[in-house]
């Protein structure tokens, strides 16, 4: 069963998909690309070649080929491995896996980009749903490691997350299916306190915007919050800390803010954002951001691992 | 009125204190550093060399003096900044900070560490408020940028602000008071999710820590969410991204836990932080830790400033 994953199919071509492809050539993988819409290759192949010279920064000058196609019968043919990137719309997403399913050699696994679904939903209509799993990147896919992984056949969600290892992610494997995964409900819990913080006019956006990238985000970088605890619990660590400090914790808990995102507090956002960005486009800001993350990179050591 | 900062005085000497003296003397200030526990001198010095020579690796080499005293009155003589670094309770602090205001030369502002408290509480004894400010910076203290800023005067403030960013730090400034600050608010509200995810049993210790440093505690050692979420909308920014996924935000946070810290989820958690750290000492960790810091402040460019 277990088979070498030579080639790839990127199923959906937008910018996720590009960044997947981006990953798998310069890992020296074979990719064939799949999208319906017109001009779809035009900007996916221009997306590529951005993130591929973003990657041989960090010396990945694979030589994979890519094909691209609108046909999904051909994209299919032959692949080892297919990363699914359609739009996230549930309906959609089921009619998608259950075409690619059918559609796919017998021993490929299928992994789907969903963020905001959730895997019983999508491989409903699926007529092999254990070898398909939901296999969720972080923005940019190419260069922020993190895969969350959520299957139903263990050998499958062990042979995924191999392989993603190879492509120099850090596949972390849910034990069952949440919305939001892991990763997006942490951010969406302390974007809720952010919002909290602007609605009570306690600081401007880019004042805690400048908090958090500057404290506990720095931190963060390195290793996760129950580390992070564990360290600020001197000698006693995360059992000193809970037994010292986990009172305090929980009141804090309670006094935290549960804002709405209505229109006040979306202008004080807006005009927030637009100070803190000082006139620099999405497109500049982008730039340095994926200039930040490739700096981070190359020089990082990790507490968590 | 504003003079230039030549000495400043350390009130509270463990390790806090000690990385604020590290700091000050590693850009050339002159430090008389206070504690009345016995040995204090000797663990404070000890400190203050091991983050001397992390500083050093950051070019910082200044060779400001230290005066070490259990004699409060000796220490404030002929400072013009004081940071109080006592002990996190009410009662103690409010003290402390009427001895250290009645002591201090006229013009000197003073500052204190408090993470838990607020200003309003721990000023109530001093004569002359309007000169004390909440300055609460983020462990470690020499090596991590933030120290959040509440004061009364503008113009306090104004040159606290100006004089930590002499020390390379990154101040925040509130418009007001707030139990937690921003960045232990913002870190509480994500924990309060990880947890929240070890108690329903989503992933493990180590996989929920992976998520954050792996996604987005990497990017928001980069920049704060509100610019994250900026990046998020596409060609639309944060005005897009609300329009169009504002509505599935709120309904996450709706979604999101409110664990308590039981004897369950403790025991979860310290079993889960134990196999994290896989037979490394609290030492070791912090060691990683700062080296892991070192080489993120050597490389960084950031998005949010």
């Amino acid at each position: 069963m277990t088979q070498t994953i030579q080639r790839v199919a990127i199923v959906g071509a937008g910018m996720i998909g590009a960044s997947w492809a981006a990953l798998a050539t310069a890992h020296g993988l074979d990719v064939s690309a799949y999208d319906p819409a017109p001009e779809a290759e035009v900007k996916f192949r221009a997306h590529v070649e951005r993130a591929r010279a973003q990657l041989a920064e960090l010396g990945l000058i694979g030589t994979g080929n890519i094909a691209f196609s609108a046909d999904l019968a051909a994209t299919l043919s032959g692949v080892q491995f297919v990363q699914e990137n359609g739009p996230e719309n549930e309906a959609v997403k089921r009619e998608l896996l259950a075409r690619i399913d059918a559609g796919s050699p017998p021993d490929a696994i299928i992994a789907s980009s969903t963020s905001a679904l959730v895997r019983s939903a999508i491989v409903a209509d699926c007529a092999n749903p254990a070898r398909i799993i939901v296999a969720h990147p972080f923005n940019p896919p190419h260069l922020v490691p993190l895969v969350e992984i959520v299957g139903e056949d263990e050998a499958v969600v062990a042979r995924a997350a191999a392989f993603y290892r190879e492509l120099g992610r850090r596949p972390v494997i849910l034990n069952r299916e949440m919305p939001g995964h892991i990763a997006n409900r942490l951010a969406s819990a302390l974007y809720r306190e952010a919002v909290h913080l602007v609605e009570q006019g306690v600081a401007s956006v880019s004042e805690i915007d400048a908090a958090l990238c500057n404290g506990p985000g720095l931190r963060w970088a390195l290793m996760g919050p129950h580390m992070t605890y564990h360290l600020g619990g001197g000698e006693g660590g995360i059992a000193g800390y809970l037994a010292h400090l986990g009172p305090s914790q929980v009141r804090r808990w309670q006094a935290l803010g549960n804002p709405g995102l209505g229109e006040e507090v979306q202008r004080a956002i807006i005009a927030g954002v637009a100070e803190e960005a000082a006139g620099r486009s999405i497109a500049e800001l982008e730039m340095r951001r994926d200039e930040g993350l490739l700096a981070l990179l190359k020089s990082r050591k990790l507490v968590s691992e």
